[in-house]
Parts: structure tokens; C-alpha cells; sequence
């Protein structure tokens, strides 16, 4: 566990003083102090975090896919076969999320987290551990060691590109069944009941909605997960690729680089990655509130406020990807207004 | 009137089956129907408007300014001169506006609907019928010779920018008073009361509060306003750049660009533009909920749900250029997404 501890060690939460210090920057600017509310916050967050005129003109998509052994018990809408192509979509540029990351000229990492199905195309970075996780409504979903060496690898694609120039790193997943690994992570992390944190996912039937509470709380049963031990959720009911990005979430809160957390999968690696090192979640940007009822409970227990609320339940980094426009645009505000001093501008007229 | 009444005479709605036609082929894509939620809604509600796969690459930002008599009143927290240091700002790019703008590549027309101030530097549109509004206080803000004279000026400015390629209008306004008009036209076409409708627009304090509430009510009291007559409203309580965009909205909605209104005085312009055609409502899309309290109540009245919700209130068409973004990736999922059958993805499984 050499790389995980040193990267734990290394967050620490940004100075107080960096925010304070942003706040009077933003009430200089030619505008009613406040007048562009979370803007604003968002602006003075973003510059507490990156130390300096917050600035998000490279950011880097991560979207990392693997497959679940829960789905043999029949808990998603979709055949497992769609996760391998739906990689083939992703490198193929066709996929919501290349359109929204294109759109917000964000680079995409696609990467294998232990995908089942066999996909041709170029172009996936390779950390498959597993060709899927183990079902975790009979046992863990992977071993310790493994959840760390995920953790590892998807902390290494996030140093890469770190050192490329990435500004932010957006959070993204692809994965059938992913949402019953996030249902169990975020009861198991927040103590919320199965019921509460289960949804429909992409579109399940009340039917199979019930079977998949059942095996939410079945997985919880069996397998020893301790809130205070992150590692021991995430390997007992978690996802290769959910540990993937722990590993870029941890790596940004190490590295001061904004991470923009995207719906209720990424948000579970968020919960897991604030277990392991609580001051990581000052560098966490609820990018949006997703459809899925859980993802609220697991943003109120991370103490986060989404920007956006448009009803997304997509996942893929999708809502990340449109939080980027905001992101930027908080920024551009910090850069690049004229004060009241350098406009000649009026201040507030003395009562 | 000849101008205004062919305009209010082409507004028609979409027609209803287009709109059906657009959900029908975003559930072509791969992605599980609807789980892109409101942006779905978006893509589908701007080809109905559009009649087509919609685009909006080339965005227009229409920020007019004016100022308002109702000053005389002490209803505001900055002195009048600022409106025309804003016009200045405007003109230099270093208000919000342009920030925003830029950062959404629209280009920004800054027109003078009556500022009483002196602004040096070229670049804005003389729009200006006089030096601001009378005050609504002691009798009419404007007559409604001027009412119709500023629409129709607001409309010859939005033609202009359609016949240059603009795809998608949107609405901004600087005007030291102006939410007192927007407060008082709210009141006017909704029959909500003015305490209700009246918020602290820059920052006043609790007995100027005090002080714009019983103006509005005085203001409703002696001009003869009538909800069914929207121009009597627009004369009593408006103001030039509050009758611009009612221009610029009806233009939008004559010839089937879609507008992104702003806040709570773009929004009150809505009101007006709705009340004099009523199928225009179909082409406005609120760009965000502004923390004016008068806002929900004027988009409740319009049926209008809005897209953000990040406590601006700073107008200039903020929250509108910060839409365009989510505007501009609904229209790109439309357009640009694989289908299931293109990228050979499965669809969900039988159950």
C-alpha cells in the first residue's frame, strides 16, 4: 500500500485564508457583491483549491468502465453486453459524453477497468484487473489488494494527465449494474437503508427494482464493510472502475486539481475516497444532482451542493461535462472582469 | 402600429407533432430513453421551435440599457450615473456580460434604450426616445406612442441579427431602477401583490425595501394598467429597454429563433410579449431562477421552468449567456450522438 498512504498523506485541506482572500477579489469586480451567487462561491472554491486566479481551460474527462458479477442476478435493464460496446462507442466518439466533452473541449481518458465482453477498437487505456468484479450478493466483489490496485491505477492515469496540463478532472463510468454497487457503497458509507438509496438505474420495472434492494442488502449482509474502513466497502460491494476513479478523486484532492464528481456512481467513489482521507472533500465539485434517490442522500453526507439539477441519469461524465461550462465560466468571471476602480464605475450610493 | 401587429399576427405555435418527432429520434440514441432528463427536453422543445435538428453555434446577446425616473423615489442602492459607467463597461468588455459572452461565442449588442448619463465611447445602438422613463410614481413611465416605438426598435435590431445568422436570442438589461419597473409589471400581469413581487434588486436595505414596495403599489394605483392590454402596462410601470426586449422576444417568436430569457426584468418583458401573443410563450426558454422573489412568480405565470438555479441576480443577460452552453449540448447530443443501431448496442433486455 506504498503509493495509496503517500497519496493519502499528501491531502490536506486548502488555507482558509485562500478563500477569504478570493471573496474580496470577487467583490471588486463591476457587479452588486454576491450578485453571481454560487458563481461566485464556485469562482472563490475553485481558487482556494488551485492556490492562485483559478483557471479550468484543460480539462480531462475520465470514463472508466468495467463490468459487475452482480448482474447474474438480474438487477439491470440493459445485458452486460453493452458495457464492452459501449467502449466501442466511446472510442468511436459517438457516445453523449464525447459530444458533451467535445463540446466543452475536455479531453476523454476511456479506460478498461475489467470490462467482460470483448471490444476491437484502439484506443482504451488497459487496467483491467479482472474481467469484472465477483457477484456481491455471494461473496466480495474483489479482494483488498485488488480495490487497491485499482485505486492505484486510476490514480497513475490522473498523475498522467496532471502532468499533461489537466486543470480539472471530471469523473466519469460506464459499467451494467454499476448502480447496485452504488446503492450498497452509499448505504453502507452514509448508514442510509437499501430502499432509500436503490433506484431504477437506466430504467428498471418495480419487479426488478424490488430483487435489486434484495441483493443491496443481501451484499451488505455478507460482506463485512465498515464505514470506517473505506477499503472494506469498496472491495465487498463496490466496482473496479468505481475504485478507478477513488484514485483520481484522491489524486486531485493530493495535486490541488478541481475534481468535478458527476452522478450517484462517481459520488460513491467520492464517499469512499472523503472515507479514506476527509480533507479530499474540500477539492470535490458536486458537478450535478442526479435522478437517482440516493444521489442526494450521498451529496448531503458528503456535505456538497450540486450546480446543476436537470434531471440527468446517464452517468458517463456527462453532467460533469456540462458543470465544466460553469466551472469555466466562474473562472473567466475571477480572471477577467474589469473592478469597479479600473471601469470607473459607481459604488453604492451613501443612505 | 403597423409594424407590431404583423409581428404579434406571424406568432404561431410549433406545430405539436414536430415536437413529438424530436423526442422520437433522441430515443434513438445510445443512451436509455430520457436519461438525459431536462436536456433532452431542451433539444426536443428547440426543434419544435426550429424545424429542424437545432443549432444554436451562433448565439446573440441583446443587453439594453435605459434608466428610469422611478429613481427620484430612492429605490435603489447605486446612483443613476451607473447605468451609463455600465454602458461604458459594456463597451470596453469588461462587464460580466462580456465575460459570459465570449466565453459562449455570442456576440454581444449593446443598445441605448434612453440612458440619461453621458457614455463616450462608440459602439452602442442609439435607441434612446428619451433620456430615461418619467417617473411611474407621479404618472405614466412612458406614453404608448413610445411603448410601440421601442418594441418596434427592439425588433429592428433582432430582424438585423437574424438576417446576420443568429440561431438563438438572448435577453440582458442594465438599467439603475429597473427592477422596480420589472417588480411593478410582474404585479400588473400576474395579480400577485408588490410586497411579493418586490425584492432587494443590487442590495437595499430593509426600509428602502420598505420604500420600493409602496412604490410599486403607488405606481399600479395611478397608471392605468390592465393585464388584458399588455401595452398599457409596458407604458404605466415599464421601461425602454424593458420594451426593447419585448421586441426582441416577439421577434424571436415570429420567426422561430429561440430566445433564452434571464432574469426577473427579461422575464417581466416575457410577460408583456406573452400577454400580446400568447403562442410566443413556446419559444421561450428560462434560462435560470434568479433570487428575485417576484422571478418564480412571473415564470409560474408563463408556465416556464427554468434551466438553472444558481442565486444570480446580477441581469445583463448573465444567466442567459451561462444557458447558451446547455443549450448548445442539447442541441449537440441531438445532433450528434451514435444511434443503438449505428453503433450496434444493444438494447435493454427482454425480460
Amino acid at each position: 500500500m506504498g503509493i495509496l498512504s503517500r497519496l493519502l498523506d499528501a491531502i490536506a485541506a486548502p488555507d482558509a485564508q485562500a478563500i477569504v482572500a478570493a471573496r474580496r477579489h470577487l467583490d471588486t469586480l463591476t457587479k452588486p457583491p454576491g450578485s453571481l451567487g454560487r458563481l461566485e462561491e464556485l469562482a472563490a472554491r475553485m481558487a482556494a483549491v488551485q492556490g492562485r486566479a483559478p483557471h479550468v481551460e484543460s480539462p480531462v474527462v475520465f470514463v472508466f468502465a468495467g463490468d459487475h458479477g452482480v448482474v447474474a442476478e438480474g438487477v439491470s435493464a440493459y445485458p452486460q453486453t453493452v458495457t464492452a460496446q459501449m467502449v466501442e462507442n466511446f472510442l468511436a466518439g459517438g457516445a453523449a459524453i464525447n459530444v458533451l466533452a467535445r463540446q466543452a473541449g475536455a479531453r476523454v481518458v476511456v479506460a478498461d477497468f475489467g470490462v467482460a465482453g470483448v471490444f476491437g477498437r484502439e484506443g482504451a487505456v488497459r487496467c483491467a484487473i479482472a474481467p469484472g468484479t465477483a457477484n456481491m450478493a455471494v461473496g466480495p466483489a474483489m479482494s483488498r489488494e485488488q480495490a487497491v490496485t485499482a485505486i492505484e491505477q486510476g490514480a497513475a492515469l490522473a498523475v498522467e494527465a496532471h502532468e499533461s496540463g489537466a486543470e480539472l478532472f471530471a469523473t466519469g463510468e460506464m459499467g451494467i449494474g454499476n448502480t447496485t454497487a452504488a446503492s450498497a457503497i452509499t448505504a453502507a458509507m452514509t448508514g442510509a437503508a437499501a430502499e432509500v438509496v436503490t433506484g431504477r438505474g437506466t430504467g428498471i420495472d418495480e419487479a426488478t427494482w424490488r430483487r435489486k434492494v434484495e441483493v443491496v442488502r443481501k451484499a451488505l449482509a455478507i460482506n463485512a464493510t465498515d464505514a470506517a474502513d473505506g477499503l472494506s466497502v469498496l472491495a465487498g460491494v463496490g466496482g473496479f472502475e468505481i475504485a478507478g476513479l477513488v484514485g483520481v478523486i484522491l489524486t486531485g484532492a493530493a495535486r490541488r486539481v478541481p475534481v468535478a464528481v458527476d452522478g450517484f456512481i462517481a459520488t460513491s467513489a467520492a464517499l469512499i475516497a472523503v472515507g479514506l482521507a476527509p480533507a479530499a472533500r474540500h477539492m470535490l465539485f458536486a458537478a450535478h444532482r442526479s435522478a437517482e434517490p440516493g444521489h442526494a442522500i450521498a451529496l448531503a453526507h458528503l456535505g456538497l451542493e450540486p450546480y446543476l439539477d436537470l434531471g440527468l441519469r446517464l452517468g458517463e461524465g456527462t453532467g460533469a461535462a456540462l458543470f465544466i461550462h460553469l466551472a469555466r465560466g466562474a473562472c473567466r468571471i475571477y480572471g477577467e472582469m474589469a473592478t469597479f476602480k479600473s471601469a470607473g464605475v459607481d459604488g453604492p450610493a451613501a443612505e
